[in-house]
């Protein structure tokens, strides 16, 4: 069986949010598709381990909001990379409240769907909630939809362990080798967590890391402006 | 509620066939994805009233074959606008047989996926089939896989009616009329049933209609070559 395989199925890249409450959250998903056409409904698969788990269990709702192309990184690490447990997803955030009351983020969308929940099924370590749509528009007619594909060749993102997609470390591994065969220019580094590359051209100016800074010269007290992790999850890709 | 928020969801073009003994069908389909990662499963989504619905309940087992951007809607439109009931789509086709002993099409596919079916799930006009993974591999390493949105955007296609994402006669028919206001060249005319346009430029040189051919001048016999309906069923786009 070659997993590589598994690489040329498509898909987008959705911000998928619900609430318990008032605390709201939600995370980076690829796996949204509409399952019926009348009356319209919608499936999401979601890990088990995920906080928004719980709470669209919860909350009966979710909505769906589809990531524009242009977004980075920074934007998506602590939507993907980090959890709800331990960080408040929508501080600083645009996002309205939706007609179930799941919040629905605005920022870097082109369109969001909203859903209340007829059915839940349990496949292993996700759960496919069936999603009656219960609202839907458009937010920026001109931007272009973030596709998975473009996430990694283009943004070079990688998944998350509890995506549907993951791979595991060895394919993942084998991509960073491949990626690291097509850079021409020394000394970047790359996070084995999400996936993040550290240009010494680029630096990290928001964490007062000037461009021309070498990696090595970088504090140890650094973290990875995507997920938060050390210099020590990075390797040396060129 | 903005149903074209549904255009901005992501998605790839898809051949799942199956069988009943050794009998063979299958349907273009664009909602396939993989739900987990350990171990490996993959969902598809498929009308109730379609013959390899009947199939796959029948022999618990489907293929996936990953459509490449290199097809046209001549292959494609018996996949998706013709039914196994009425024609044998494998004929001609270049196909092997699984381990579950289901058909896999090669032609024209990026790379395939064999599952056994573990669940099946009623959403309504829809059965979601729930599958583990039993093969999967690359047949054409270098080719592109095709996207729903080029197959709208480029390839001119629509949903058929039994399709998840299918929006019903009315934005279909807006749909006629924004790419109508896109055309410059006049005369052309568009199938309402698959959307494959008849340019008098070309011609449909397969069934003997020399480019130059005004549509008004093809014999009333002519069909078209994608979903084998007559001219009555045709309007004029320009």
């Amino acid at each position: 069986m070659n997993l590589q395989a598994f690489f040329k199925v498509t898909y987008g890249l959705y911000l998928v949010c619900s609430r318990d409450g008032k605390n709201y959250n939600g995370h980076v998903s690829n796996t949204v598709f509409q399952v019926t056409a009348d009356p319209p409904k919608f499936v999401v698969a979601s890990h088990k381990e995920n906080l928004t788990t719980d709470y669209i269990r919860k909350s009966k709702a979710f909505s769906v909001s589809v990531l524009q192309q242009e977004v980075d990184l920074t934007f998506l690490g602590p939507w993907g990379f980090q959890s709800g447990k331990s960080i408040d997803k929508f501080s600083g955030m645009n996002y309205k409240t939706g007609v179930t009351g799941v919040p629905i983020v605005l920022d870097k969308a082109v369109a969001y769907i909203e859903c209340e929940v007829e059915d839940e099924i349990d496949t292993g370590t996700h759960i496919l909630f069936v999603g009656r749509v219960v609202d839907a528009d458009i937010l920026d007619p001109g931007a272009k939809p973030l596709t998975y594909d473009y996430y990694r060749e283009v943004i070079k993102g990688f998944s998350p362990e509890n995506s549907p997609t993951y791979t595991g470390d060895k394919l993942e591994k084998t991509f960073i080798k491949e990626k690291a065969e097509m850079q021409e220019k020394p000394k970047k580094y790359q996070c084995k967590i999400c996936g993040y590359i550290y240009d010494p051209e680029v630096g990290d100016p928001h964490a007062g890391i000037a461009p021309g800074t070498a990696f090595e010269d970088i504090p140890d007290s650094w973290q990875c402006p995507v997920c938060g992790v050390t210099k020590k999850d990075f390797v040396r890709i060129d």
